[in-house]
């Protein structure tokens, strides 16, 4: 067992990076293709996919919302309405020039996202307030012609939803806005177990064409923040090139209030880089594929009826569960379903019965305990549950420890010197301070957090009074 | 009400095409963009989709299947390693040559299908017989550059599930292709309550780069053939170009065995076809966004309170409804909800309440019922199951009746002039004869059905000793 976890990960505090790729090979995530830049989702990893978009899924359409699905293609005069926008995307989309072997009159970026086509969409089915809310999501995916990629971090094609409202008044399309957020943040901590901050894009940071950008920010263990969602809100900015308008009550023409917002399959990357470990993935249980493995430790025949009864006894509580009884050792399945972050293993050996006891193990933890056959099914309902608990407690503790109060550049570049991590100071507001903190390390701001502290007067770059108090990370 | 549905929708039987658009537009199903070719799936027929795909997608997953992602670009050098599998996409997929403002070395097709990707996916991934057999499936869209295009029936863009297995055996493999033929059929008959033909494709007809190809095919309302969804068996005509092989049980090398299977949003046009009315959409209730819609017929205090209520035992029951209590006329409503075939409508009205009733009206018979309401969701859950095996004896009864048995090219010509379906002819087994009944309306062989009958010994065409029984159809 140990030869085996030896010979194919990397510590993580060794090279994360390359223990970061060894997970993802490893665990049978992704592979390559010879379509550069992009990624396979190999079964494991796509159906931890589909536990978040089950969840999500379900997360939206409680909150009003119902999915559609919009043309890929989008034509480059639709993408070009919105100034900002097109300058924000067009040099890192992908050219649609030829349908068979014709040159098309008018060339097709494939959607980086489709604010474009929702708005023209909006723009023809929306007459009047009594039309509105128009409250639509997508899932799909988005491309984008990255030059360095990472699998699931940063990919030229990804995975992801997105969306799209609009509204008749400021105030409900702003109140959406944060809504969506909280949903987010709601996800990751309860379901992902990730603990997030919450705030404002600085307007450098922000989406290009939105008025404002909040974002759920996330810490990876060696420190590194990860973007894990936004939500746009974008006021008048596209209805009016688009012309989303409607009479309103007052029987006035006006235009509609727009937001946006959307989460991608780089979770996938930040449930390996908060969690995992150097025996492989650990997955929270409300999100992994399988959350309890069963091995019998000899194939016989009243093991395996053991095995059998307690499955019938999980699935009943609704638990997702599997019985390893391929032909491989013990060892080596316990080293394939820790490589595989199954959330919790029962192990039944012949001699355990003879005690009326199996074994069950945590992958968290790694901790094992013995319990009664009779008492398991109930335990291990329990025990995932507080696997979800610990997990968020576990990740939250390193979140506090890893975030700083820095009062100086010198107190920044001492941080990111020795343990990473978020970086609370202070700042003017200038775009020029950002700029020069971007020299320490590629250092960004991460956003302006819901609930600011006053830390201290002045601007950690220029000294000059301070408007805001920023999160800053090193960024993947 | 009779003006709303005489201004909106055209009879079916004075244009059918013009009806279908009616339908499409008038429920509400898809719009379009200024993205030429595709279309707009709007929540109602997304709706639909992810119904389908949530039946499907159990289905396919207790046949052992699990889901993947691939990208959706293949480069073209890996297109075109298998040749007749080129030969038949090429000319009509979509190329991506840019990526931002550089051109691409390689340029880039917009995956047509994933028949390339998968292979080298396996070929990665398999080595012995123990990694066999894979059995994936992939929810995506994919595109093709067609020329003439209708909504949901042929468009440049749609949305479809591949699956692609590979098998150590020849055996397995075809039993596979047929497997999930039998799944589509299933499919197709419980859920949609569309009666199909299943059988093999010609030669002619089969999947560029297959060995052969098995079809459910439909017949629509108008006596045109919809083929439904495929399922084909490439035996070693892709292991071998892409090398998907693997040691086998006696320690010889040897090339998998492969299937692909699909079907598309395309459904949703058959549902139009086959079901659908001069009122609107027909649903079958398996598939139905919502199966009830309940009707407040005043929206007083006490109506409501017993709409509410019938809601919450419907809804006890599992059954998918809602109460519409926007402020329209009942009239309205009543043709709006028709429009988007929900199947039961219950109206609850004053009158009625003082007699403890309600009045339930099913959208495929138009017919309408009084019922206790303490009675109400019990008999609705009944209706229900009549309504989706009324819906199916409905359609295979017109199916019955536009079957016909042709000995000749003039009868066949004679039942197309009149009224066309399916015909059941014998076949020499030539391209060339199938070729010359492309010449009358374009008539193509649907299938050669599982069950073939020796309707008399020549081919319809040439006279010369028939080999087959074939289905021939007018085809979308």
């Amino acid at each position: 067992m140990e030869m085996i976890k030896n010979k194919k990960i990397t510590s993580r505090d060794v090279d994360f990076a390359k223990w970061y790729t060894d997970i993802v090979r490893n665990a049978n995530l992704a592979s390559y293709s010879s379509t550069k830049g992009c990624i396979v989702f190999e079964p494991y990893s796509y159906a931890i996919w589909e536990n978040m978009q089950k969840t999500l899924d379900g997360m939206f359409k409680k909150t009003g919302h119902c999915n559609v699905y919009m043309p890929m293609f989008i034509p480059e005069s639709l993408l070009k309405k919105e100034g900002e926008h097109v300058e924000g995307f067009a040099p890192e989309v992908a050219w649609v020039t030829h349908g068979g072997s014709n040159q098309l009159e008018e060339r097709l970026c494939v959607r980086p996202t489709s604010e474009t086509l929702f708005c023209e969409y909006y723009a023809n089915k929306i007459t009047s307030y009594r039309d509105l809310p128009k409250l639509c999501n997508q899932w799909c995916s988005v491309v984008r012609w990255e030059k360095e990629t990472r699998p699931f971090l940063r990919t030229r094609e990804f995975l992801w939803q997105e969306g799209h409202t609009a509204h008749a008044t400021q105030e409900e399309a702003e109140k959406e806005t944060y809504k969506m957020l909280n949903v987010y943040k709601k996800f990751f901590e309860e379901y992902l177990a990730i603990p997030v901050v919450v705030g404002k894009k600085t307007e450098k940071e922000k989406f290009a064409g939105a008025e404002y950008t909040l974002t759920v920010e996330a810490l990876m263990y060696n420190g590194v923040s990860l973007q894990s969602a936004t939500s746009h809100y974008f006021g008048q900015k596209f209805s009016k090139p688009f012309n989303v308008s409607f009479m309103n009550k007052e029987n006035k023409l006006e235009y509609a209030y727009q937001t946006s917002w959307g989460c991608t399959s780089r979770m996938i990357g930040a449930l390996i880089m908060v969690h995992s470990d150097d025996n492989g993935l650990v997955l929270p249980p409300k999100i992994a594929p399988n959350q309890v493995v069963i091995v019998p430790i000899k194939n016989d025949e009243n093991v395996l009826k053991v095995c059998k009864n307690i499955k019938t006894e999980l699935s009943r509580k609704k638990i997702r569960c599997f019985i390893d009884d391929s032909d491989k050792t013990a060892g080596f399945k316990f080293a394939e379903h820790e490589m595989h972050g199954v959330p919790v293993r029962i192990e039944v050996g012949p001699r355990d019965l003879q005690n009326g006891v199996v074994t069950i193990a945590r992958r968290d933890t790694l901790e094992k305990t013995q319990i009664k056959i009779s008492e398991s099914a109930n335990y291990v309902k329990h025990l995932l549950t507080e696997i979800q608990k610990d997990m968020f407690n576990k990740a939250k503790k390193h979140n506090d420890e890893r975030t700083y109060v820095c009062n100086t550049l010198d107190e920044v570049r001492n941080v990111l010197a020795t343990k990473p991590g978020f970086i609370k100071a202070m700042w003017c507001g200038d775009k020029e301070c950002e700029l020069k903190m971007k020299e320490i390390n590629g250092l960004k701001s991460r956003c302006i957090p819901f609930e600011e502290e006053h830390l201290y007067d002045h601007c950690v770059v220029c000294g000059k009074p301070a408007k805001h108090m920023v999160y800053w990370g090193v960024q993947y």
